[in-house]
């Protein structure tokens, strides 16, 4: 059992009327969770869904040679754990525990239920589930993308958004650890260093503290469509 | 409108009570296609959800180059597009008709008002959602594999399924064409090509016809989890 008032700062629940958080505080219960434990085990056979009520977790993969690397920090608030809710399937990744960190879990045919009597968490599943795979498709298009100098430079545009300010400028406002876009980009984290150096120096980005600034969006699209301007093999 | 014999034939509308076929059968429509027409155009606004209730249709992208790449096939009876439906975003992908089609389309809303009233389609659409995300992970680590002798091994176990047989020999029935292998493993047709020829000198494949077999799945797994057994680079 989860108190209301945890639940009701969990994003996905906040549109629940009384009456359904007050059944969710009953059916759901809570686990803690030390500093560095698995909060889940790729390929366990679980299918609860999960939300992290308090604390920071990293999911983190396997490569087929052992090396555990992470993939995405789960904040406070967020739900994880919804493939194999949704599929029963064993867990797609490991999750495991940045900080002391309380997890809220909900049996699979609860959340079942909940999404075809709350339409509201069923399309924001959905959502979810379409955005991850629409990320996915632009990043096949990325890895399709014959040398490294241009698979950086379309990572790097996929992290960018409008600088707010009205000029063409975009901006990454925390450029992500080189080591995060070198796995996006199939390359090394040291092509990335490199390649990053070479964009510079080409004025194409601009580093600001911990941002990045793109100032020639265009310029950046000639160099990721046109083979024959990037160099770097 | 679209007579509710044809809506029957599409898995996704089988378990549907009468009174809600016929409601179906109401609000959609059918639109035909020529060989070659571009059924679906790759950014356009368009959120329907679409079937296809005769015909065969590919979904094609467009490489960062302009190159035009089959993704897959739809054969009748499948439903496409949801993306969209789901999130009211540009479509994702183009699609192409291979031969004389005629395509089903259902409104945004009708389509998110039904999955409401229908749970089984529901759990279909985001069955469908958590397949895509899971084959895209597999995907990934794939292509984290540093030769292409260990990518394209991986490309042909995800492909393959017991013989039914009771051995553990794996089949795949019908291999598909080189140039969907390379794109899967991010490498040219010519080294899958050249790749399959040293697989089957190795014995770890088999043809016969179309079909592959893998007579030693755990030989192919120790490939692809040891770096120094793959020699092709």
């Amino acid at each position: 059992m989860i108190p209301f008032r945890l639940l009701a700062q969990v994003p996905l629940f906040s549109t629940l009327p009384a009456a359904e958080l007050e059944w969710l505080s009953q059916r759901s219960s809570c686990v803690h969770h030390e500093k560095n434990a698995l909060v889940v085990e790729k390929n366990a056979a679980s299918t609860e869904l999960l939300f992290l009520l308090t604390g920071r977790l990293l999911v983190v993969d396997r490569t087929p040679e052992g090396q555990e690397v992470g993939l995405h920090v789960i904040q406070a608030g967020e739900y994880f754990g919804e493939l194999s809710a949704v599929d029963g399937l064993p867990r797609a990744a490991s999750v495991r525990a940045l900080e002391p960190s309380q997890v809220g879990c909900l049996a699979r045919e609860d959340f079942q239920a909940l999404m075809i009597r709350a339409p509201d968490i069923m399309r924001t599943v959905l959502e979810r589930f379409a955005l991850a795979i629409r990320a996915n498709n632009k990043r096949r298009v990325i890895l399709s993308l014959s040398n490294v100098q241009r698979r950086v430079a379309a990572v790097l545009l996929t992290y960018s958004a409008p600088d707010g300010l009205g000029q063409k400028t975009l901006v990454i406002r925390q450029l992500p650890p080189q080591h995060e876009l070198a796995a996006l980009a199939n390359t090394s984290r040291e092509s990335v260093s490199r390649v990053l150096r070479s964009l510079m120096e080409q004025g194409l980005i601009v580093r600001e503290g911990r941002a990045l600034l793109i100032p020639d969006p265009s310029a950046m699209d000639r160099l990721i469509q046109t083979p024959e301007l990037a160099a770097t093999q």
